[in-house]
């Protein structure tokens, strides 16, 4: 059985706050559909993060939240500029297009997960035609899928061009908690021009939950009709809710990640193979042939390919130094 | 602040049995996307549960899983008979034609939730039209919306003449468990005909969990893509094992099914309020003006006014005595 | 072979105007998608003939234009109100709910295919809930399913509140020209608030082809990728804008639907068969067992049952008076 | 007023012998939605015109044709290999992820819009996986969108892996009769594999009409509602049927692309800009800069630039020798 300490973000336990903050929501009756305390709590230690007013639902998917955000933001016959190797564009089997009705994901370049302003550039200076399918909304991740953290002013550089253009924003968030703690500035994401904000519990270290940020009043009409629909509207919604309070109320997410992302920064000084990616966030890319991937395999060590063709290892809140070091030996052994 | 304890049976918390094997499985590492350890044992007693084999996936909703079911079951342009009041047709904000693309749903008529045999037989006298979506699915839920109870035989009274003019069958099973401890013998749903099963978590003292279970292994060709991009298939998927471990591996599920069951009994004997439909589960309706609705939330007791008119209370595995009684007696004083 | 002359408005041939302004349009080559001259003329045939400022397309099918329509005004969890028989509600295979991704239709009575105030009312008496698909359309038909006319007065009376409760208005005017010939005042429309109309060219005695007409420029955004997306942007735009020019250019189109009501009153004078409904277009509908529906099949003549149970008999511009004194004498004969 | 005779095969008006097809058939009554006889003259004449048996419909749009195709042998939660620049790819708004609810569109590369055998082979190498759409479908168009033509042999070597592998084959023939004309045999179409094909109409000099032939008649299971629902039922069905028996009965259509070849090759011996694609069927690329294409433009002559950069001069059955002439003698005047 091979260890999957690295395999993923994922793939680690949920954290004692937020396991704690389930089990100690679990008291009594509550009202349904988001209408208890617990949601209430969540929903104002969320705003409270992101020093911003907004509405803020607690849903079990990522893939979910992000594709309602974009069928929320571009019609069927719009499409999202994503970052090539983003999550919505490649690993979502097509959710976006599935909840937004075929709209289109059209793929930015940019190194490291960081879509490229001249890329951008160019995809925003299309002409509207009713033979394709149009720009309606820029996608950012932050931090990337490479592990990179867009600063605040970079993600701004990307945000003001799209804006200007018309399009709205939909930030995914999915790891925000390894951004904030390299540096990223949550409480500017309001005020840049952020529509939509997915921010990522699963792989900051709670049990499923994730939480759907929306700025726009105006965008949140119906909104729980919607999330019912898509069938992210859930009955017992503390259970979603309760690991944010657990995770938010004393800063236990951000301490987490600033973890993860220190454990990241040891791997990355002791693994012999070359990095491919600078490791700001949680996340270590090397450069390693496919039979150097099956002896660390063999050694008991799972780690994935990925889409750029450099293996990847994940660090999250559950990641020990020990095992870090474990791995870093594995390595070198393998080498 | 009213009390929620009747107000719905997922206004409970989770069960002690579901809680504390979500805590057990939240021990280091584990695969993610459902090919974990938990995940297996639990598809396991599901199949041990039912008696046979079947693909069986663990997702967060209800409603998705329902809607999920009837989309790989019906064309854009066919419908899905069920019942006039079942939650498929009025109570998921049109999940079923949202996942499956417009697909239509024709509502039957019967007595308390069960679908009258001479309004199906009406139903699947249809003739194909390109001009109205014909019927390809029959949906039927066990216990009904009312409380009822199908028996194993007046289900596959329903069954057969569908499947004889070709139709798949879906079998709603968000309160399966009342309806096995009421006498439904589950292990006969294979053998009737029923293509996809889904059975309640939520609504049985889990938390968020409900498990879809497919008898055709063909029907389940793609089916963990399918649920990627429809939102269902989670990264944790230990968490919503979890819960199906904890309750099925002693017979918690049945047991606390049996309880919330007698508990409605209990309630069907002190309401002075007229009965509406047979107390078979875990509700009881009653026929009740507004003004005395009203007169029992100022005394401090939510209960929710249903479709057909009466008023719904709902017992789960933690109703107690006390309250039934507390209730009992609110319900004569208000009278 | 049975005649087909009273089976449906669609079963005549296009009128000469019609077919003429085709072959007329046929010369030379020509801006495809729209963006040529017949085209231009023709819409600026029908804003004249609206009195009104209006987005203005021609497409191929009727089904996908009010579908088309009603995705534009409605979001996949809202629904539409429409009357029970309207051509949206029934007859056209759920397409507004596969246009519109799985939005609700939500059926109203009233008489003659006339959606009743007090229904209205009723409809409009909703409280927005996450759990169903609220009212976000009105969708109005005149002349209506069952050859009944909205006065101008009669389809304000229906639009003023729907608008006040901020549902938007979609008109169906599969029979717009029959309605205008029994008095109705196509002038009118824009100024009663109706957001998209769809004129009928099939039913009016064109070849297969509709105006989709859009009066806020707003919602008309993006519109021909929209089209395009759904199949109903023509490349070769001039054969479905064509017969407009035809019809409209001298007022044939009004001519017609004209001698069609005549010939429906012609037939309602003849008919033994007792009315089920008024007479004020082109449709004569009576009451009649299968039995002698059958004996007028074998007498030679094709009429299909609708849904409220009578037998319905179209006129067209193509109806001669002498086949209705034959239809009539047949109707006495197998009396 | 520029000249658009060269700016797509869709400008030219309709040949004679489709318009006289339609006046012929616009006689009396006809039974709607395709019951008509001319529909069933058409579908004889399109199964002869392939030597197989197959169900046949004409439908409006051609856009419409291929995602409806699409959506019949693709579920959502997959994908359709096609060329990168093959006109479901590029050119039609997002169509087959609009009528196939998300499905993908995994672009391919090859020379001259012929798909590479090394890039099928690579994509048909993929792993199933839950996180990607795999693929379901292999799309072809022949002609291709840049005027190559697949030799039936070649069109074989691209199917048979792809059957080999499951996936089903969707032949987009909008240009067919083209290719037919280059030596293509279209009665190896049905023993190819090929499931569904689009003969397209509008391109090949009828006013708009496509055939839809679905080789596999249980494919075509509710068919007509699958078309009613999309809005691609025509309820005067032999508008679009009549132009398909004008120019199949006497070969007309097999004639005209034959002329349109040659006009093309004609232009190829002309023009003093370098070729970019083999001129195969009726169109010629020419690698041309954006200063020369507006002095054509200038000179009179309408010319669209294409996605590989070329710029591209489409012939029709319209197309006279003079006007190649003309075109010829502005293309030397300009360079």
């Amino acid at each position: 059985m091979a260890r999957y300490d690295f395999a993923s973000d994922n793939t680690a336990p949920a954290a004692p706050e937020a396991i704690e903050a389930v089990v100690a929501a679990n008291q009594g009756f509550a009202a349904g559909y988001g209408a208890d305390a617990v949601t209430a709590r969540a929903a104002e230690l969320v705003r409270g993060l992101l020093d911003a007013d907004a509405e803020v639902r607690f849903v079990a998917s990522g893939t979910a939240a992000n594709a309602i955000a974009l069928a929320a933001l571009c019609q069927p016959f719009e499409a999202v500029l994503a970052h090539r190797h983003a999550h919505v564009t490649t690993d979502e089997t097509g959710a976006p297009g599935f909840f937004g009705h075929g709209l289109g994901v059209m793929p930015l370049d940019g190194a490291s997960g960081r879509i490229d302003g001249a890329a951008l550039a160019g995809a925003l200076a299309f002409e509207d035609s009713a033979h394709a399918q149009s720009p309606a909304v820029l996608s950012l991740t932050n931090a990337t899928e490479y592990g990179a953290v867009y600063s605040t002013d970079a993600l701004g550089a990307l945000i003001a061009p799209a804006k200007a253009r018309g399009l709205a924003i939909h930030l995914d968030g999915a790891r925000l908690f390894n951004a904030a703690a390299a540096g990223f500035d949550v409480k500017a994401i309001a005020g840049l021009g952020v529509d939509i904000l997915v921010i990522g519990g699963a792989k900051s270290g709670m049990p499923p939950t994730e939480a759907l940020v929306t700025f726009d009043r105006g965008l949140a009409r119906r909104l729980d009709a919607r999330l019912k629909q898509s069938g992210q509207l859930p009955s017992k919604g503390r259970f979603y809710a309760a690991p944010f309070v657990g995770m938010l109320q004393d800063g236990a997410a951000l301490r987490h990640a600033a973890h993860a992302n220190a454990m990241a920064r040891r791997l990355a000084g002791l693994t012999p193979y070359p990095l491919t990616h600078p490791v700001e966030a949680n996340a270590v890319f090397v450069e390693m042939d496919e039979p150097a991937r099956l002896r660390l395999l063999e050694a008991g060590w799972l780690a994935y390919r990925f889409l750029d063709g450099s293996v990847r290892f994940m660090c999250s809140w559950a990641t020990s130094a020990e095992a870090v070091d474990a791995l870093g030996a594995a390595l070198k052994a393998i080498r």
